[in-house]
């Protein structure tokens, strides 16, 4: 029995996705589902994609590295960052006015104003030299250091100046009135920002503001990315009649690299075990992590498979997912790099990407785990859209706005068309355990 | 009358932003509204958020560049894109399986298939040489071309080969079913993407299938950044009592690169005419924008605008915006740079940065204008929120899930501490003409 059987039967589990190569394999019985929903085989069994993102703690994630403050955004801090100090470290004025004693003004009013002796001018970054006693105030810059003595700051709006020894104050103001205090932000010996955390412009920011010049980051994964398939060829090719152009190189390099990876484009390999393994080795050398998409027949999925069971110690992890679309989806650790095998139809090829490979490249990065980027956006489904129980669907929509309110419209369309995706805004994903979503209910946009 | 005086008179329209210097400006009365929410001063008008926006149009957007499609990502298409050729340019099949004729398959059912001879098997990429008649069938592999005279795929699953030579159908299927014809995805002659469209992974795919190696994309705005203040000491330095670290230069830099920009840190620069002046002439030089933050005081504001106005040329096109935070904000045209003055107060500058800068940039590139990136996301607010009529307001609020809906908490706190935004998920707009939002109200919160 050639060893090829198991994994085409294996995709028998949905009609929609069974493939046969050239040479056909019979394929006379459904393979039954399970009361979870996952489906076995001679050697694999269906994962849900819960299970594929467990089997990520198989791979170890990658190493920390320090990096400027400059290359920061959207790395993820290897440690976490505690405050050396208090942020900020003085108490300042937030501002322009005078600085006195709250106690002070009490009772100050427009019709009976306070008076005050001004005893001088702070200046900005300056250090204060003098102090406040009863009854005296120093005018203070937005930012200012507030003299000792003083406790809060009336602003200009509320004070006149009668000459230039003494203020007027027509309101009261409160202990710490207009100022920021040592520690406000941040305290000395607080943890500020935790290890696994991506790192926004504030968070650039707040590191700028503590003096980190360098940081600790996880490094960025490397991702090589293989085309397979006979048919295609490259972008600045003509095809000729039954021959496309490379898709999938290119929108899987712009996922890559929209997620914080490092896309390295090894081009295209024919379906023949020679050139795909030495593509696969170059991958091994280069990168930690290898996407083979294509492969939309058993018969080259197949070969990827033979070509990866070639390498030493490779280990099989993932044989199909319970996803929709999705299904053929191979998951390989060799060594420390993880092998992806994915769909070769290129709307398939990206939704995998999004749901598995993303997340993936997240565990790798020390970040957490999410479906995507940002928290989903909720609109109301315009029409019915069937699923299959035990399977997990992502459904293509698009976003309209009518009358305030959001419309998911579902996109219709094979996966092997781009168009799909380029019409598209987001994923609305059904959950394996309901059989479809009615229009009209609320839905959650993964966006795309 | 010292040119001074209408500036900060302007700036007295919100108590919470009035700053004098140190040497003191009387401000007795406060100007008064307008009902249609702006402020007039003697020379300037405090603009609305979408007036400042309607300044854009002074600008000329930035020129095209050609690029290579590896570098496309969030790139702006500065030429829609018009399809030479039908995509895909043949039928091919989604399945594998058989192509038939589809009429030939009426009928067949399980109980009682139809049988068909076959007569070939298409490969991969291959130009198909024979043609199908009535009652034939060939092999065909997912992604292969369909044959003459064939219209639709039976899949493997609905058939088995009785010998090398004929297949047994099982059930009918529909002319078109399991294929994609050409032009499926897009047409010859149509435009697939119009101009200013921002590039993702699909729409790098779509143009990968095009053939288009290289592509006409707007210049990424160059933006030039300076903090100024002099209490403010670069991030490798330690501050003595009355210093602070420059956090603007460094958070701002990471929102330019966040939206497409390429951030040139040009230092600070102390509250010196001669000193600003210099680093306004390497701006000029080098940058289309300029940010310069800092300057919370009314005298660092006037030193900016007494630089900006010494290039010859100059015009200032804001002066003051209605909203809160950013009201002191300042945009000056100086050929065709736009210089920025943005708040000092750490928080405030990113928020004008989010709300005015962005868009500016989105503006130049040649894009779509808006408050964020992305979709906002709904949530219901925890707390009233107070605001004021006439002024566009600008909440920070952490976003928690609570019970599977999402709650959007205001986070108070002073615009001076990054940590406000640190804390925060996003921001919820408040429209100048309400008076501010109840608990219990469903919000939309932008992404920040």
């Amino acid at each position: 029995m050639s060893r090829t059987d198991p994994f085409s039967l294996l995709f028998a589990f949905s009609p929609r996705d069974i493939r046969i190569p050239p040479v056909s394999i019979k394929v006379s019985a459904r393979i039954p589902e399970e009361k979870n929903g996952t489906v076995k085989t001679g050697f694999f069994k269906v994962k849900t994609r819960e299970e594929v993102w467990d089997e990520f703690e198989r791979f170890t994630p990658l190493a920390a590295e320090e990096i400027s403050l400059a290359k920061a955004l959207n790395r993820v801090l290897a440690e976490p960052i505690i405050s050396k100090e208090d942020l900020p470290s003085f108490t300042r004025s937030i501002v322009d006015g005078y600085a006195v004693r709250a106690r002070d003004t009490f009772g100050a009013s427009e019709s009976l104003p306070s008076f005050f002796e001004i005893v001088g001018e702070v200046g900005m970054g300056e250090m204060v030299s003098f102090e406040l006693s009863g009854g005296k105030a120093a005018r203070i810059p937005t930012g200012g250091m507030l003299p000792a003595g003083a406790d809060s700051v009336v602003m200009v709006e509320y004070t006149e100046e009668l000459d230039q020894k003494s203020v007027a104050i027509s309101r009261s103001v409160a202990p710490l009135e207009n100022v920021i205090r040592p520690g406000d932000d941040f305290k000395a010996g607080q943890e500020v920002l935790g290890g696994g955390q991506r790192l926004r412009p504030q968070e650039i920011g707040l590191l700028a503001g503590l003096g980190k010049k360098k940081i600790q980051v996880t490094k960025r994964p490397k991702v090589a990315i293989i085309s397979t398939g006979d048919e295609i060829v490259p972008i600045d090719k003509e095809p000729r009649p039954g021959e496309l152009r490379d898709i999938n190189s290119h929108s899987l390099a712009a996922m890559v690299e929209n997620c914080g990876g490092v896309p390295l484009q090894l081009g295209l390999s024919p379906d023949q075990f020679p050139t795909l393994r030495e593509r696969c080795q170059e991958a091994l050398d280069c990168a930690d992590i290898c996407l083979i998409s294509g492969g939309s027949s058993v018969g080259s999925r197949d070969l990827t498979l033979d070509v990866l069971a070639s390498f030493e110690g490779s280990e099989v992890l993932v044989h199909g997912v319970a996803i929709s679309p999705g299904k053929p989806t191979l998951l390989v650790k060799t060594g420390e790099k993880g092998f992806w095998g994915l769909p070769g139809h290129v709307a398939s090829a990206m939704i995998v990407f999004q749901v598995l490979v993303r997340p993936f490249m997240a565990y790798l990065r020390g970040a957490q785990l999410s479906l995507g980027e940002g928290r989903p956006v909720r609109a109301r489904l315009n029409r019915n859209v069937a699923s299959k129980h035990g399977r997990e669907d992502f459904i293509r929509v698009r976003i309209i706005q009518e009358d305030g309110t959001l419309i998911a419209e579902p996109i219709f369309g094979e996966s092997a068309l781009i168009s799909t995706l380029v019409r598209a805004d987001g994923l609305v994903r059904i959950d394996r355990h309901t059989e479809g979503l009615y229009s009209g209910e609320v839905v959650e946009v993964i966006s795309i």
